[in-house]
């Protein structure tokens, strides 16, 4: 039984239910609110002093964060991670660009819109160009390939569809963005997941 | 022979060069300035639209981006990366948490001070907190460690001392952090490397 810690508004932890779900590892999911706090307690900090989820506790107590790292324990020898090297290094190459470059733009501008409730005009401008920059990167990777490495399912496009398909909540509109709309929509049909665009 | 597409004022740019220096790999660095738009022409766009440095050439022409992701290539199957799947799980975890919640406060705030040259009062004031949770995080990891990770030199080490030795530059006093300035000069002589540190 894995235990999970997540914010179940938060792609970031979803990530972990899609790679559990994937490979029937039975899950406990005990929903922490970030919005109101949950991942700021002194209880949550002794377990995961960065203060973040999702955070992962395995039946020997043995704990993990960052859900590109929980992500990649949990699929390791799988064929979501490619075999050939510097297959898995384009992987690796995209698991960090979506945590630097991507999640900091779409996720954040998300966060700020829904779940903080702010209008456009209180949210940082830098956001919205960041966000579309990170989409014409996809875009652009997208426009002769159907997934983001070798040519087939891995973790690169789970870490990446895990916001991209909330982008509208961020205020974008995939349709500017075909390729990575239909990409979208393949990956989650991939993860018998129902489609969460607009 | 790597061809190294990097800013030498960037700690992640460096990562390349301590990897390649330790494992004797040749390499050939091209300066590209951030500062000045060198990273955002059409040129070099085209290998690597992502904009970012550090991006590596090998000789047959395959391109890798991301410094962390090109680390864990050049270091694929060295002692640089555990042999055990939960310690290499918590290298990772401390890769992306680097990359997400270290390199982002501490470099970003470096990067405005010493390469924009803004004064204090033209930096976000948001920073300063993030740099110092950061720095609070290592220090409490570092109380009962020499390393981050089964306590010995790994890929998490030198991917988070590549922007911790230059912390002053960002205007923090590692003083105030002494596990984390003791680990600084360990990592930096197990690299050998003479200390960045004042």
């Amino acid at each position: 039984m894995l235990t999970v810690y997540g914010d179940s508004g938060s792609g970031n932890c979803l990530k972990v239910k899609f790679i559990a779900d994937r490979f029937g590892i039975p899950l406990k999911w005990i929903e922490v609110g970030v919005v109101n706090g949950e991942t700021r307690t002194p209880q949550f900090l002794a377990m995961n002093p960065a203060g973040q989820v999702p955070t992962v506790v395995f039946d020997d107590g043995r704990i993990l964060a960052q859900s590109n790292a929980i992500m990649l324990h949990l699929a390791e020898g799988s064929d979501l991670i490619p075999g050939e090297a510097f297959d898995r290094a384009l992987m690796f190459q995209w698991l960090f660009w979506e945590q630097y470059s991507h999640e900091t733009a779409i996720a954040v501008r998300r966060y700020h819109k829904m779940f903080l409730k702010k209008s456009d005009a209180e949210i940082d401008p830098a956001l919205m160009p960041k966000c579309e920059r990170a989409l014409d990167v996809m875009e652009g990777h997208l426009s002769n390939r159907s997934y983001f490495v070798a040519e087939r399912l891995s973790l690169a496009d789970i870490a990446l569809v895990a916001y991209t398909r909330f982008a509208h909540e961020a205020g974008l509109d995939l349709v500017k963005w075909p390729q990575v709309r239909a990409w979208v929509i393949r990956i989650e049909c991939d993860l018998g997941l129902k489609t969460a665009l607009p």
